[in-house]
């Protein structure tokens, strides 16, 4: 059987940055050759970065993605690796589809291309668009109508992006009738919890039902809301796994295949309408070699870490991608902005950490304390500025009382924070954890302040345990675990009247978490909670609190997507809705 | 011919409140009942309101609108009105799709009924979805597949729901292929500039296309970012008007009108694939009558009363649904507060409306002055709270400067609105404009506070025409002009350091608003928007600005659309994208 070298990169790109990705897709085709690779793939949408969103209505956009793919073919070339195919996911348009009502203007398409000998030597897009979730590929691509097959050194190898695997029919099967000897899926498939072994055995399942050895290339990195995982896999037309790459680290996995001898392509239509189209690279198979390389399988990260990694990467490539070095946080004394603190300080290093403790009358001194004991033991940068004289500013002109003196301590922290963002430059993080902003406890325009909310996704409960498995780590390794004891260990509570603690308006975390998860992520009733085995007032309290909160979460910054449904896209109520799950 | 007198209630609906939309349609049928109506017609999702958005995606609450319209079914009977049949819209399910990935959870459906004698005697879902702009509908629902025909009194009336209309091919052909004798399409069509007259124009060629007198109705309100400006229409075969309802009023439009009688009804799969569904309600034809409702013909609004009205009913309709009856402005004596505050007295009465004057040290006497009489113009409540107490005790602890000293003036203006908010109840109403906000010159958690931004979708050039307008419509009705002439006539400023222009920072406003309407609204590259007659330079200008100003107005509150594409969902570029248009 013929043999092939694969190249999977899997790698990050910058959305919109054509000349940084150009720069890297070069850069890492150069590692594969001097690794010997036959053949090259890179992610989806990698030359443009991924999601695009409006971009793909722009057309000079559009054109200045078109204008760097073939710059790029001419460019490989140059380089001396025109005889590779390398496989690169860009933007493109339809050249054949009638401007239509309601079709996306200009008819942008989610495509890839096969780039070889300097030119562009075969196009194709995504077949199936996603558009649940994070996805709105409907509001952005014209779908593709092909099955392309590459021959190259005398094997066929199919080509699909992404969703093209997720959804039934199309690609996989047409694979199969097409009788190619590989499959090449090229992805940016966003992180979720557990979501490694779901795509583990979807890749096992398409492996087979298309017949022959299947290459999941995947993306790394972040992109805003989204994260990356990485987790590339290759499994053979059983379905066992060949090879896999770690979660989320940039890197090429190299292995060698041995595969079906190409054989006669089907022409014309196959399966769910896709015509099939073939393109000879190179007809002849190597000559025969020493297998060498086998592309390794990596660890698997255990659950915790694996959170707390996305949570590291998604606020590290966020503030890289926005231009900024360092951020600045307010720091309570409490569990989420020490835990925000820690990811921090493991995403950019502590000296790019600032640490702001603004106490004010009801501050508590372990609060204080606990501040600064963070702030000694991560290095980071500390400093503290009470907020009695504005505090007292605004007392004495408007006489406030209630809520409104509460909320009021908090918008005085998120206005220092900002001012001494502006005057620094660093850039501001939110601590709000999904737990209170599911259920409304939090100030708009107080603890929201932030252009990035690291833990936005993650429920209380999750926080205490990333927290620990974070200080267990460090234990581990024999360093100082960053977090101080007492913010793990004490109460929570928003300190904004005496005595004040979270549980005095929310039930305990473990119940909220509980009925919250299966409210808003899983969108079950209130019966089905109550059947679930949470109490029945309970259950009744937390709905109503999230049914009335929605107003405040729109206006939360953006984050890190981690939860299977977080409250970005997946959830868009009516800012005005009067339903309420209980009458 | 046989004749009908058909009742089309243009009115508004709230999402998620079913008890008081269908009491809304009870008394709207009763109203058309004692019109002597013969076939009764409610807009599109008018017994879920629209857009539902995620909703769709909780079962309860679809199980709760099909079980609310199987009790406005009995209700309808139960009052009388049981042989009239009534075309309602609302939330269903598609109860015979398969779970298949990629497909809405549950197959939620756009969908409407014809309810007669205390039953739902027919369903249908809308077949076109519409998944651009303001619209997301593929992540929602599953399409119809059928042609619904009712035959009503002797004759034939196919049934439609909005986007059927507007995209080609399917429900409008199908018409003419089943022979239908009248066509009823409802809709919940947002509000944009001079949408009614390419909806007019949609109308007369579909009712030709048709080959059937065509009625379109159209929903009236306001449901958070999105305005319903009504104007249903009536246009006959030939593509003639027959009847136009009022913009922006809710009504019932009652006209005779005189039809082909039914003749066969061809069976099976018509245009499109879609399947003819037939349902016989009354074969017989009414006795001859004479016709006397023709309906009228409301006349246009102008363009600046069509816009102003527009935002006048968006507010309106987000103060009430939210459940606030009171609105807080931060009066700067500046235009744009001084239209907003304009806005909210027509739409909620000068006593409902709170003015805050939050002078600086950088305040010139003018702008205290023209704040002070607005309030005297047009009754609103006013108070005035100086912010150097506040400025002086942050300044005292951090020293700022430049942007920084700026931006904080600002934010304790935030803070003090919310504070206000909070203590009294009113909701606040943030003053920026498209133009401000496209180029970023606004500040985070400062004149962005705001739960509402009334013109956050008008040009600073139509800022100046509709605050002209209103001044000048006052005058007519000899009462007092609304607007300060001082404030229309200074020069824009920010006042937050000495002798600030809007010039300083920007181009002159005309030609700033011609420049982004191409690049943001139309999204033209530099390349055209220089050709179309703008200075190079400026516009290279303007085009970073608002390439690096996306991160802002992501953070910016939901508020009234009313471009052709604002920066609502028209407009989400990822926020750390590295793309500009100019290298």
């Amino acid at each position: 059987m013929p043999q092939l070298r694969l190249a999977l990169n899997q790698i990050d790109a910058t959305v919109g940055d054509l000349a940084a990705n150009s720069a890297s897709i070069v850069q890492w085709t150069r590692h594969s050759a001097e690794q010997g690779a036959h053949l090259v793939a890179f992610p989806e949408m990698v030359l443009t970065g991924y999601p695009v969103e409006d971009l793909a209505l722009r057309p000079s956009f559009v054109e200045a993605s078109r204008t760097a793919l073939r710059a790029l073919a001419g460019q490989l070339a140059d380089e001396g690796y025109g005889e590779i195919p390398v496989i690169v996911g860009y933007l493109d348009r339809c050249e054949t589809a009638q401007p239509k009502y309601g079709q996306p203007a200009g008819a942008p398409q989610n495509a890839a291309a096969v780039l070889h000998r300097g030119e562009v030597a075969l196009t194709f897009a995504k077949h199936h668009l996603p558009n649940y979730g994070v996805f709105d590929e409907f509001r952005y691509f014209v779908p593709g109508d092909t099955l392309p097959v590459v021959r190259v050194r005398g094997v066929d190898v199919a080509l699909a992006i992404c969703e093209d695997l997720w959804q039934d029919g199309g690609r996989v099967p047409a694979t199969r009738s097409a009788g190619a000897g590989l499959l090449v899926s090229i992805n940016a498939s966003p992180y979720e919890q557990n979501k490694d072994d779901t795509r583990l055995e979807l890749v096992r399942k398409r492996a087979q039902e298309a017949g022959c050895t299947t290459a999941y290339l995947a993306m790394i990195g972040g992109q805003d809301e989204l994260v990356f995982d990485g987790d590339s896999i290759v499994v053979d037309a059983a379905g066992e796994v060949v090879a896999r790459a770690p979660q989320f680290a940039e890197g090429c996995v190299v292995l060698d295949l041995e595969l079906p001898a190409a054989g006669a392509v089907p022409e014309g239509v196959v399966d769910d309408g896709l015509r099939i189209e073939h393109v000879v690279l190179s007809d002849e198979p190597l000559p025969p070699y020493e297998a060498e390389l086998t592309g390794g399988y990596a660890e698997r990260l255990d659950d915790a870490e694996e959170v707390y990694s996305a949570l590291v990467v998604g606020l590290r490539a966020y503030a890289a991608k926005n231009g900024f070095r360092s951020v600045l946080i307010g720091l309570s004394g409490g569990i989420d902005s020490a835990l925000v603190a820690a990811i921090a300080c493991d995403a950019l290093g502590a000296q790019q950490v600032y640490g702001v403790s603004m106490p004010s009358k009801y501050s508590s001194d372990h609060s204080k304390d606990d501040a600064a004991e963070l702030a000694r033991r991560t290095g980071l940068n500390f400093r503290t500025v009470p907020i009695e004289p504005m505090f007292d500013a605004y007392m004495g002109s408007l006489g406030l009382t209630g809520l409104a003196e509460e909320n009021l301590q908090s918008r005085l922290r998120g206005t220092m924070l900002m001012a001494i963002s502006n005057q620094e430059g660093h850039i501001v993080l939110a601590p709000g954890n999904k737990s209170e902003l599911a259920v409304g406890y939090s100030t708009l325009y107080g603890d929201s302040v932030g252009a990035y909310g690291p833990i936005k996704d993650v429920y209380k409960t999750a926080i205490f345990r990333l927290a620990e498995w974070r200080n267990r780590a460090a234990a581990e390794r024999g360093q100082v675990p960053p977090i101080p004891e007492n913010s793990i260990t004490k109460p929570p509570s928003a300190e904004l009247r005496p005595d004040q603690v979270d549980t005095d308006s929310l039930p305990d975390y473990p119940v909220l978490d509980g009925i919250l998860e299966l409210y808003v992520d899983r969108d079950q009733g209130a019966r089905a909670i109550t059947a679930a085995g949470f109490d029945e007032e309970t259950v009744a309290r937390v709905l109503r609190l999230v049914d009335t909160a929605e107003y405040k979460r729109r206006q939360y910054p953006p984050g890190t997507k981690i939860s299977a449904k977080g409250f970005g896209k997946d959830r868009r109520l009516p800012i005005t809705n009067r339903w309420r799950e209980l009458g």
